[in-house]
């Protein structure tokens, strides 16, 4: 059988444009021994897929020019040869941008949409969620009564931070783009503040003036101005988890900016980056405490699906633009 | 009785000049109860003084205008009204720069000159020799076979890190500014290799040269662009205490450069400033380990002495050209 795939055709100078995917047409073989045959069902499209446009080495391999882009996608199994599924399950993998995809058993995860609807495992219950949970909690490390900001605080790690923040008693100011996320942030979400970067004109006072007592963790996701205006407030040995720079992802020369080292120094401030997969480990812990919450309702999670797995491109390319609201996903349909 | 002392009487405008300091003399009444007559032996000059000569809140407050500036000083009790001390002690304190001074027995500390000289409580067992044990194995925390990398070599904190790095098995790579100074890191102190940074033409090469496995610890004492070279290079997982910056201490503009946030977030980079006043609690076990390898001729310190009193302003002005190797102390003569 044939079905389509996208593939990496061009690496992006800047910001992509849909030029740089490839629509094309693959022939799946027979299934062999502990392989299975999937349809996907939802896709994610993730900010760190930009740097894996790139040819440079990071802490995942680039993406190869002219075969299919890969990330995270909750698929339904149509047939196997592997004792761990049958058809009819849902499963979650890293596989690759095709509407059916054949991949070995191993390195899937099946899912239980019993706790939470499917596409939540590419959101609060997956990386995400995770790298959300893992950042405040193990980075961060919260105390009742603390400021904590947190910029692109709409995005899918952003607004489970928030929420993850206030069940520890924190003081949570948040960072978005248009008036809709602000109003979700605050009125669904129990955000204590939320200001909109785009109509601001002095961040730095702003932020100042949102938080008396200083700010005690940034929880990063955007990086550049921003972050310059949060750190210009931050407080004696305060915490912040560098999780995002989504605002140079797409930089074409290397950007500058004042040098912060001098007030990390003399406040004692633990600047932290991290990636998900060093919880590897640990993912059963945030798992639990993530889908214990999201059963109980005190997380809540919003989702941006775009429907037709032709979007993808463009949905990857809006992440940019901040058009997600939560978490960014293609759903494909027939 | 008078004594001479030397007063802030203006505010630098960058780099501090002569002009700012004035000689004044000032009357010591009689010694009350719990107080002590000191005289000045050894005076401290270290480059945090310099953001002290700011009119600006930090971790310590602003020396203040028209009075005396105040550091560390090694002094012999001349007098005493306080149980602890008896005459011909020699005390540590942080005590104004007069060549006589009344000080309360409280914030004193009775040093013992049988394990070390005087003058050595000021340095490799005072302030920077503990600033150089807890920034390096609290927060850089070295393993064997990793690759240290330290600016300010051959100042008082970052001689002393590059030996107990060398004790843990590291791989120890200095950066300093004259071959005077390399000659005894390589040749005295057993640096594996040592870079100037006034004559290589490209830092970032340099280090990537000398660091084929990239570098593990950064133990930053000067910030800019030397920085820039060696986080260039930084490895995953590494960590970067940001112990000063004193390439940026007279600058009177907001300094600029390259966002690091990207690089210690891919590759998973701990970056803390600290102070070593966050380690009070553990100040005898940093002093019973330095002493112990003092004692054992394990690690060895150097030491720049100005002789004269007045010559403190001029000591504290050289700090930021480098013209000391290891610690910068007056030592008072008659």
């Amino acid at each position: 059988m044939t079905t389509q795939q996208i593939l990496l055709g061009s690496r992006p100078e800047g910001l992509p444009v849909a030029g740089n995917f490839l629509f094309s047409e693959t022939n799946l073989s027979d299934i062999e021994k502990s392989e299975v045959l999937l349809k996907g069902l939802y896709y994610s499209v993730d900010p760190y897929m930009r740097g894996r446009m790139n040819d440079r080495k990071s802490y995942t391999p680039p993406f190869e020019l002219n075969k299919p882009i890969v990330g995270g996608v909750v698929a339904e199994v149509v047939d196997s040869k592997a004792k761990e599924f049958k058809p009819g399950d849902f499963v979650l993998g890293t596989l690759p941008w095709q509407k059916s995809m054949i991949s070995p058993a191993k390195g899937l995860q099946k899912i239980d949409t019993k706790i939470a609807p499917a596409s939540y495992y590419l959101g609060i219950l997956g990386m995400p969620g995770l790298t959300a949970y893992f950042g405040l909690m193990d980075i961060g490390k919260p105390k009742a009564g603390e400021t904590v900001v947190i910029s692109g605080a709409a995005g899918a790690v952003g607004m489970v931070v928030g929420q993850i923040a206030k069940l520890q008693g924190c003081k949570v100011i948040g960072i978005a783009g248009s008036d809709e996320k602000i109003k979700l942030l605050k009125e669904g979400y129990g955000f204590d503040n939320v200001v909109n970067y785009k109509t601001v004109p002095d961040m730095k006072k702003e932020i100042a003036a949102i938080c008396p007592d200083g700010v005690d963790i940034y929880f990063d996701n955007v990086g550049g101005s921003i972050s310059d205006a949060v750190i210009s407030n931050i407080n004696f040995y305060a915490r912040i988890p560098l999780c995002g720079q989504i605002s140079l992802y797409n930089t074409t020369e290397q950007p500058t900016g004042p040098r912060l080292q001098p007030m990390l120094l003399t406040r004692s401030v633990l600047m932290q980056g991290f990636i998900i997969f060093n919880y590897q480990a640990r993912y059963a812990e945030g798992f639990q405490a993530l889908s214990g919450w999201v059963k109980e309702g005190k997380i809540k999670f919003t989702e941006t699906i775009v429907e037709g797995f032709e979007k993808l491109p463009e949905a990857l390319i809006g992440l940019f633009s901040g058009n997600n609201t939560g978490k960014m996903i293609v759903k494909a349909i027939e």
